[in-house]
């Protein structure tokens, strides 16, 4: 069985189990104020060019996501999120366990744009009896998003400036944010991130860690009293400096972005060998999430040897599923999966 | 610098690594369903005689107590705790952001006994107007407790009796579990908290895991559904089988345990050592916290080589602080701290 | 200026006036416990035929609705609601307040179908990852809906099918009940709605009452410990009898459907009297909420001497509106109403 | 039966009721926007000679007590009070429900002292684990206190300069805030208290209102978006004028301070009259709530006329019990109370 499912189904690229090995035997401080953790919170606030953004190291992607969530809003505000949004659909409501409503909006391929933002402001403002309705408090985007699409440099800055002009937070859900930013077309990196953003974070769990987030918040507003947060939310490591030596292995001399060219490159060759062999998708993806639509007879015959996610049932005995490719993916699976993939008859 | 500050300084144990090395290359499913976790569940079932039990597992203690308590309360119902149970004192309010009040009753070296259970619940029955308060719906207690004391297999088989009798469920947090068991005088294991509780865990994070905390989940009523909860708390791992791994290497051969034995007859060296240089204790503790009072000017020079936590003030220009030992504290490190450490004059 | 906006821009009933002045200065009990609201609670019992029934009085329909749902789900269980319902647009999240995620479903002019609740529960439990998603635990329904629309006696049936088989709870938001079971073809009375429902209430605040909501709760499992949830969401009245008065009040003599009856009427009458102009409606309404459409220029002029809710710009310079009656609008009202509107051109 | 077991056991003050039925056919806009409410709330700002303040009206309180403090506080702050507050023994858990700890201090007569509220904060900001702890945010204290007892100005300044020094809110629950104002030696009045405080109520359920307290938010920092907040926490009446009116009549012709005045001199009455016969008292109160200690044979006897409630078991077979006095206590029931309690043997 070879396993296309997701991104987080080996372990850890050798090189942060290494760093994890090495220092093993070291007492440090624990609950993240260590040296590991200051070294990595340095290096990633350089890579982001964002000297005074404050970065927080969490386990999960959940995690991270209620955890700023909370911290971001008051009871009566919401976030607005695409209805495909991972906390709208996967997470198992834990954004309104903590307490805040979704705004869902139609996403389109996954994404918001700055319109639909500025439309949902100006209804909520117009309305005379506003204080009867969520106020909206803060924009979730993912990128990649969940079906596996990236933002332009563009739609990110006229969200930007939409959420800056109405008062809103923009949050960007970077769980995969390697897979965007090594993205054929993808035009701007780390640091234009924290100009747009009030707070992202730089996935490490799906980009060749153990686990781990890296939370880098750029907004003031949103840094006081964070770690409070952290603690109250159930997310902070007792040995906190595993956060921060993953990381600095992961940033160290590029692997992050390697292991993100490693992911998209292999999706391409997959995408390519789908595409000649007549088979479309449920959208087009540039990163390591893949959507093709393949006829149920085969994904049956299939899945005896390759295991992936269905996403959607299609008319005409067809369904649309999902293969991912990690940092431990190796070329000859890939093929192995196209051979394994009749054409299109 | 040499700390004894906690038992969460070093990395994990040798042979804990070493399984995450030797798996890092496999593919699993994710979130605790692959074969690890299988695996080390059953090995945990068979440990408890509890081969109906629920085991699931966790990052850290914080994220296990919230999870846990949300799980089993309605809205209206609190948590009867210690006063210096941890819950009430150093999660920031996790329980209470969960929604549910703390009942916290004045602790006898920091346990809680059946009888205070016991009163609370009858005084909140006898009230005409009970719906205006909190109604008792879990005992929870720690053990060792926060002050590194444990409980009498006596004092647990009244806790339970009282809680069923009052339709309460006790739930155990064995953080540091490996040490309760292994303290002098301990006379109940695994498979007899099984039978008092109606759920415990069996602390990892500070008993040689890197993190990770086995909830077991003795009572039917309370499994229902229990993933959920999980995800909900931004507890589910993605790489769930990092944690069966973990925990099927601390099993093997009785490791747990010699973990415990360690930590606890290192602490009892220090523990004479320091009786015999004359100095008394803010509690008599027979675990691998140690809680000795010491002249303030004699803790100032020590901090300067050795790492401790400070626990109370005290008249006289005395101090009570906290001596842990680890798995990874060697006996030359007790030596010295107790060379540095000067007799009572 | 003639208002039409709402149905609670007058005080009470006389009658329901005239039994809070012969009372005052009695001294009963406080907190709902006195003899006025056994009576009341006995009444509706009898009404409902469903002598096990719980009752209980509450304020708003808001808090009746909070108070409901938070008494009735667990932390990792959802709503299924139309995307009108009330709890979804018009209570500021209350609901997710409480901590738990509304999935909104399209209404038809308001309703709900069993087709789409058992769709939604077939797609949870067939999804392998179910518990990354939101449990759905109750269904809530609004009879009228928020277009004024109301259910039949089948499609109440069939919802009541369907939410016993996959175990959710039926809980119908009757804030103006008494227009739906005064309105034409209105095929089932109160005791129907106890046998199908698992909680509902009989809305006051709407019906002629200073204010006030009777929750029935027809279902033993969820009559247990409901005091302590109406006064932990502050919903607790110290001289809880006035609304055990004002129940006693509608309920004689058959005030309460009388005010249904009277509301109903006259919104027929409002309705002809629009449709023989010309004029078409949003949605067909058979109870005391219209939605005509009328252009933009004649509702300015109209706003002038009469109020009314705007509820949908549409395309051609139009827009639809809200004109509700209440138990105190007059013909005369009505008819001065029409008489400012034009006919079509 | 004469009743003495609280002030919420009759109607309204007639004046209140009258204010109430000669509108009773007028129609207004919904939710508190009409014009009754902005004249009290006006009546109000001139009263406490604050114009700038915010007022509010709410139904009770506790629906005052979890809305006030759900604005004011983030999810890691808590609200410190003392442990006779009636937050934390008597509105299950509604605090803790909107997600709150109270982090309770001994009270000593139901008061809070600047003192201890200082040592809070002071060892709070002194813990280099501060957050692992429940952030100080807010003060709450009742004048009278739950025992009847009142704070000095002395006191209230104390307290006030702590809070302001400290960063936290000073909230004040006035739900029988006449009886203090009336009591002797008060040397504050409502001006003094909107200096003092940040937000409190001037409570009127137990002042002669069918229902409703007045918030006044002094503080602009708590005033943004508080109707959002009363919204969602179930407390927006829809026929809003009700608060507005009855708080129109109980302010004028200074018809309010007259309720504390009669409540707290027939309390003065049976003070006095119980002193003379030889009882003592669990707390010295100058307000309306009385707590003397009586002879358990006594109060059974007693109980067969007259209803009060159990405050305390003492030794002996003693008990504390609670007389309380409201705007309809007549002159003969305080007698008829004092002839039927046998002089101390």
């Amino acid at each position: 069985m070879i396993r296309f499912e997701s991104d987080y189904l080996e372990g850890a690229h050798p090189r942060v189990l290494e760093k994890l090995a090495e220092t093993n035997g070291e007492q440090t401080p624990g609950y993240g104020e260590d040296d590991y953790c200051r070294q990595a919170r340095d290096r990633i606030r350089e890579l982001c060019r964002a000297p005074e953004a404050a970065v927080h190291f969490l386990t999960g992607g959940t995690q991270a996501n209620r955890t700023v969530i909370a911290a971001a809003l008051r009871p009566h505000q919401g976030v607005v999120s695409a209805d495909t949004g991972h906390i709208h659909v996967h997470e198992t409501g834990a954004i309104e366990n903590a307490g805040h409503k979704i705004l869902a909006l139609p996403g389109r391929d996954g994404k918001l744009s700055a319109g639909q933002v500025e439309a949902l402001c100006a209804s909520h403002w117009a309305n005379p009896s506003f204080e009867h309705e969520t106020q909206p408090g803060l924009v979730y985007i993912s990128n990649p998003t969940e079906l596996g699409t990236i933002y332009t440099r563009g739609e990110l800055e006229e969200l930007s400036a939409v959420c800056r002009r109405r008062g809103l937070y923009l949050f960007l859900d970077g769980a995969r944010l390697g897979a965007a930013l090594c993205a054929e077309g993808c035009d701007y990196t780390f640091s234009d991130l924290a100009s747009f953003c009030d707070v992202f974070y730089i996935g490490g769990t799906k980009m060749g860690a153990l686990f781990g987030e890296a939370v880098v918040i750029v907004n003031p507003a949103l840094q006081k009293d964070f770690r409070y947060y952290i603690k109250q939310n159930g997310g902070m490591l007792a040995k906190g400096r595993l956060l921060g030596l993953q990381y600095l292995a992961l940033l160290e001399d590029g692997l992050y972005l390697e292991i993100g060219r490693h992911e998209v490159s292999l999706a391409a060759r997959l995408r390519e060998g789908l595409a000649e062999k007549g088979w479309e998708f449920l959208v087009d993806s540039p990163t390591n999430q893949l959507f093709p639509i393949l006829p149920d007879t085969v994904l049956e015959a299939l899945g005896k040897s390759f295991s992936f996610n269905h996403q959607q049932s299609l008319p005409g005995g067809m369904s649309a599923v999902r293969f991912c490719t990690s940092w431990a993916t190796r070329p000859e699976d890939v093929e192995a999966l196209l051979n394994a993939i009749p054409a299109r008859g």
